[in-house]
This record gives structure tokens, sequence and C-alpha cells, in this order.
């Protein structure tokens, strides 16, 4: 399964789940269907894999998630937020629309998720989707994605814990949420949990190299944010070859958590290598 | 039961739920903790009450119903939306903190919501847990509420099938997780969903009297402002005295929904009352 095919399974199962009709359904599709690399419904799709379950197992989970980011990048480009204009080569919501209809947006896209998660097609057991839902919104809100958000916009708290919390928790989620539907806690639910520890981190940290190296044309958003607005992280702090050198010591620690599956996980593995290196 | 009562048991049931430590908690317990008549919570508990349940058994899923209002109030004030000022008597949220801060406090409390249903103390059975969730997903996202708040800022749509959407589809929840809570699937379960019905449009006309002969400080928010914004309701459109005959008759529908109760039903009967003749 390579990124590309999994890209378009996605979008087409997102296509399907979205609402249709009327101006935030629109703004809904613009923002959720916008290109992307779909990493974390990736990540959902191989964990999903690696377990032994079909992709159509955990779609509908992985889309949930991916719901969730799209969620976060509409009401984190918002002008009182990072006021961003561009997003994935595009104007971002509140540009094409407006920001009452953004911030609308994101909270739909929300509400979506966990529709999706607690829908009976998600799994026939009632308590894997309870556990689905509850494994999500811990991702999502004051204990994750939302505390972390409001530490980095305020420049507060070490710079790995807010990491962690800001895009660490949903990638975490992410993994899980196919841990949860393939009612997996053995040693498997322990490693698989740790490489999505050092991939979340790892993600950060080639977020900052691109801001610190990437220009606005391969980003598809405004480059030099951070920097420019004398944001602290581990680039601006120790310069971009401690970075990539700590990035790929993260690279080699993510790889390694997963060797006892053997070939079976060098998708995964390999994506360590692909997030690091990435170009957007 | 008074609705007095009802008022200080939610909020120490709320006050249980919600996170703290940190500018993003605080917000959090500042929007969902402030002084409201908690009428969701009431009718999810006089519901529970009707149908044999102790307050314990669906005081969690009343609290989601009131986080996600919460979570709405917060966003529906944002300058971008509504742009208030004063809410339940005290600066909104984004007057208090800041605009961010009020963007993530809504998303958290969101989360928080469906956080709090998922959770196995909620129900013992999963697929209670699951169903919960889906009817607070659906009321909330592009199927209700937020569809409901799109249309109202652009003024699109008949008005009665907009309120339906921004005021009942939250209300009908209020009463729904109750029935989901006690797998209600007979008359009762039709005979509450109209009752709720009948209350939602109910709260709208009150709401929409209100904003019209209230003054600022008897509302504890800002009045006048919907004729001064030229929006259209009942009340700009046939004058007071039409939207509140109209609102008697749906004191007299809702009350007679629950005849089939009898006596132990005029808690929830006299909640119609209130609704219409409530000053604030």
């Amino acid at each position: 399964m390579t990124p590309t095919l999994v890209t378009a399974e996605v979008d087409a199962a997102l296509e399907a789940l979205l609402p249709t009709g009327g101006r935030l359904a629109e703004a809904m599709r613009y923002a959720a269907l916008a290109p992307g690399k779909r990493l974390r419904p990736f990540l959902t799709l191989e964990t999903g894999q690696l377990l032994g379950f079909k992709a159509r197992d955990v779609m509908r989970a992985a889309c949930a998630v991916e719901l969730i980011h799209a969620y976060s990048l509409v009401h984190d480009d918002l002008p009182c937020m990072d006021d961003d204009d561009l997003r994935r080569g595009r104007p971002t919501v509140h540009r094409q629309f407006d920001e009452a209809t953004a911030v609308l947006t994101g909270d739909a896209l929300q509400s979506l998720a966990f529709e999706v998660l607690a829908d009976p097609l998600t799994h026939a057991d009632g308590a894997v989707r309870a556990d689905l839902t509850l494994c999500l919104a811990r991702a999502a809100g004051a204990g994750g994605m939302a505390s972390g958000q409001m530490l980095d916009l305020r420049g507060e708290g070490p710079i790995e814990a807010m990491q962690a919390l800001k895009t660490g928790a949903l990638i975490g989620a992410a993994v899980e949420v196919a841990l949860i539907i393939g009612q997996v806690a053995d040693r498997r639910r322990e490693a698989l949990m740790a490489y999505a520890a050092d991939l979340g981190l790892l993600f950060q940290i080639a977020d900052d190299i691109l801001d610190a190296e990437g220009t606005t044309e391969t980003l598809g958003k405004a480059a030099g944010k951070d920097s420019g607005a004398g944001k602290a992280n581990l680039v601006t702090r120790q310069g971009v070859e401690a970075a990539r050198r700590r990035g790929e010591d993260l690279v080699k620690s993510a790889k390694a958590r997963l060797d006892l599956f053997g070939e079976a996980a060098s998708s995964l593995q390999n994506a360590a290598d692909f997030v690091l290196h990435r170009r957007s």
C-alpha cells in the first residue's frame, strides 16, 4: 500500500461521509477534502493491516481522526489564532468563505468525527464504538490537542510537552483507534504506541525544519512563521543541524519500536523516513 | 424537584467533570459554570425521573448536553458571529480572556461532552454509550445546531426551520438522551419527543419576545439585537402579541403531549409555562 493509494481511498471514504447541500456542507468539504498527506488515516490503515484487518474495517475510524485534524487546521488558521491565509496551497477557509463560516465548519467537522465513530457501521460492538469515541475525544480536547494549541499560542511550558499535546496526541490516536478495533492489549500495543509517540515528535521537528527552510510555494502555507514570530522550537533554539540530528535519532527509534513485527511493519517504518524528509 | 435544586445538582456534577489547571481549563469552567437556567439538564433529569431513573443515572448525559450548549454560546458570542460582550450577566469568554482562548474553549467543551458520554461511568452498556454519542453528535453538527447557526447568521431559509435546527435539535437531544438510557421505544418516546419539539419552538419564541421587550439588565445579555440588526423572527414579523398567542398555543400543545403520563409529568408540563414566561 503506497501513500498515494491510501490518499485516494481515504478521500473517497471522507467524501461519502461529508454532508452535501448548503454553505456549511460546502465549507466542510472544502476543508476536509483539500489535498493533504492524510498521514493520520495512513497510520490507522497501516496499523490495522499490521493487526490483520482490511482497510474497510478501520476506514471509518481513520476518517474520524482525519476529520478532527481537518477541524483543528480550520480553527488554527483563524485570524485570532495563527492568522494564515494559505493552507494546502489554497486559501484558508476563513479566506475562501468568511470567519463565522470557518468557526462553524471546524465545529461541525468535530461533531461529524464523533457521529462517524459512534455509528453502528463503524463496529458491531457498541463498547468498541464507545472506546473509539473516548480515545478520540481525549486526544482532541483539554487533555490533548486543544491544550497543546493553547500552550503554543501563549508560548508556555516546555516545547516538547506542548508538541506532544498539539500534534502527538492525535497521531497517537490515529494508531490507537486501530488497536481498539483490534482489541489488542499485549506488547504489540506498547510497541505501536511507542512508535506513535516517536512519530509525533518527529513530525513536529520536521515541521519546524520546513518552517525554517521551506518556501511558501513548496509548503502550500506561509513559511518562516515561527522564526518570524520569535516562537521557540528546536530549530530556532538549536539550529537546523541539531534538529535534523534529533530527527534522525527519532527515525531510528521509531523503526526499532516495530522490530517485533518483522517485515510486515516496513510500511510504517518507512513512514518515519517520509515524515522527516517530506517537502511539505 | 425544583429548577433551583436541579441547577445546584447539575453545577456540582459539571464542576467535577471539568478539567482544572491552566488557562484553557479556567476558561472552560468560566463558560460552563456561569449562572444559567440549566434548562437542558433539567429536561434530561425530569425525563429520566418520568421513566423511573434516579438523577445519578442520567446526570452525566445531562451534563454532556449542557457542555454542548455552553460551547455553542461561547462560539456564538465571538466577534465574527453575534459579537456579544455580555452573557449571563458577565463578560463573554472572548472579552474575559481573548478570542483565541474562546475558540479553543468552545472546541474543548465539545470534545469533553463526548468524552463524558463515552466513558463507562455513563452507562454499563457500550451500545447505549455509543447511541448517546450518536444522538448528541447529530444534534450538534451539520444536521442540527451548527447548521441552524449558519442559517441564522445568513438570514437564510424559513425561520421556524432555522430555529428547529439552532435551538430545537439540542432541546430534543436533552430529552432523547434520557430515552436512550431508558431504552424506551414505545409511545412514551413519541410523546416526549413531540413535547421537546414544541418546547424548542416555544423557547425560541420566548427568546424573540425577550429580545424585543427585555432590558440588558434583566437579560444579562444585550437586548434588542435582532430588531436592531433587522433580523426576521416571529416578533419582528408579526409583533409581540401574535408571538405571545403562538406561544400560549405551544404551551397547551406541549402539555397535552404528556397527558398519558398523568400527574407524574407535571414538572415537565410546568416547564413549558416557565419557558414562555421567563424573564431572562
